[in-house]
C-alpha cells in the first residue's frame, strides 16, 4: 500500500481505517465479508475454483469500468469494510446522474465504531463531487438496524425494491 | 428508421410497436413522457436550453456505454413508450450481472393495450441472454398500480428502496 492508494482515512487513532480502491488482492476478503452475512451465506462464498473465478471474471469488469468504485477500508492489513458505488447516467430528473450504492459490509468486530457511516459519509460526498443529483440504494426489508443506519444519513424509503431471481 | 433498427415487434396489428434504442432525436419525446407522468410533472420537462442540454448530455452519456441501453417503443412514427436498462457488474451473489431498469414510462393514450408488459417481457429476457442472475428496479411507495404489475411479471417487493438528494 502506499500513500496514494487512499481515498480518506476513516476514524482516527489505532482504529482508524483507510478508505481505497480495491485491488485483485482483496477479492478474497471482500467475499468473505459478504459470505458472514446473515442473507449473503447462502448466496456467496467461495466452495470450488469456479466460484473463485466468477468472483475475479466481476472483479475485472468493476475495475475496468470508471463507472463502478469497489472499495475497501483497512485498518491494521485487513479489510474490515466493503462497498461498491456507481455511478449511472438517466434521463429522469432533468438527465440527472444517479450514484447507486451495492454490498456494503463491515467485518463484526469492527461494527459500532462509526466506520460504516464514515464510508457512506465518504461516498455521499463523493456523489456530490461528481455532480450527481441522488444517492440509491436498496436494503432487504428484513435489515431494519440497516434501514435506521440509513435513514440518519438522511436517506428516505420512498420506494419498493423490487427484485426478480433468473 | 430501418428494419436493422428493430430489436423486437411488440404486439401485433395496427397497434403494433417496434422497439428500438433510443437515437438524439427521440430525447424530446422521451422527456415528454418522463414530465406527463404524476411524480415526473415537477421533476421533468424542458423549460430552456438549459434544460434541454442537460438531457442531451444525460443521453451521450447514455449512448456512449455499451451498459446502458435506453429504448424507445414507436408506433405510426410516434414514440410511445421508453425504458432503460443498465447491466451492472457487482461481486455479490457469486458475481452476478444485475439488469437494472429504470423510468418505464408508456403513453397514456397506450396505456392497458399490453405494451408495457410487452417491454417489460422483452428486458427480462434481454437480461437473461446477457447473463443477468437478477433484474431489480425501485417503484414510488406512491405507485400502488405499479407494483402489481410488476409482480404479475415475478417481480417481488423484497426490498426498500432508499433515496437520498443532493
Amino acid at each position: 500500500m502506499t500513500a496514494m492508494d487512499s481515498l480518506a482515512v476513516l476514524g482516527a487513532g489505532p482504529g482508524a481505517a483507510i478508505l481505497r480502491r480495491s485491488r485483485r488482492a482483496d477479492v478474497s476478503a471482500i467475499v468473505a465479508l459478504l459470505a458472514a452475512d446473515q442473507l449473503g451465506v447462502t448466496r456467496d462464498g467461495v466452495r470450488d475454483e469456479s466460484d473463485l473465478a466468477a468472483y475475479e471474471e466481476a472483479f475485472r469488469a468493476i475495475d475496468a469500468d470508471p463507472a463502478h468504485l469497489l472499495l475497501v477500508a483497512e485498518s491494521g492489513g485487513e479489510v474490515i469494510g466493503t462497498m461498491q458505488l456507481s455511478f449511472l447516467p438517466g434521463l429522469a430528473r432533468r438527465g440527472a446522474l444517479r450514484a447507486q450504492i451495492e454490498a456494503v459490509r463491515v467485518a463484526s468486530g469492527a461494527r459500532g465504531s462509526g466506520l460504516g457511516a464514515a464510508m457512506m459519509t465518504w461516498a455521499i460526498e463523493e456523489a456530490r463531487r461528481r455532480g450527481c443529483a441522488l444517492v440509491q440504494l436498496t436494503s432487504d426489508k428484513s435489515r431494519t438496524d440497516a434501514h435506521r443506519f440509513y435513514e440518519r444519513l438522511g436517506f428516505v424509503a420512498s420506494h419498493e425494491g423490487m427484485k426478480l431471481a433468473l
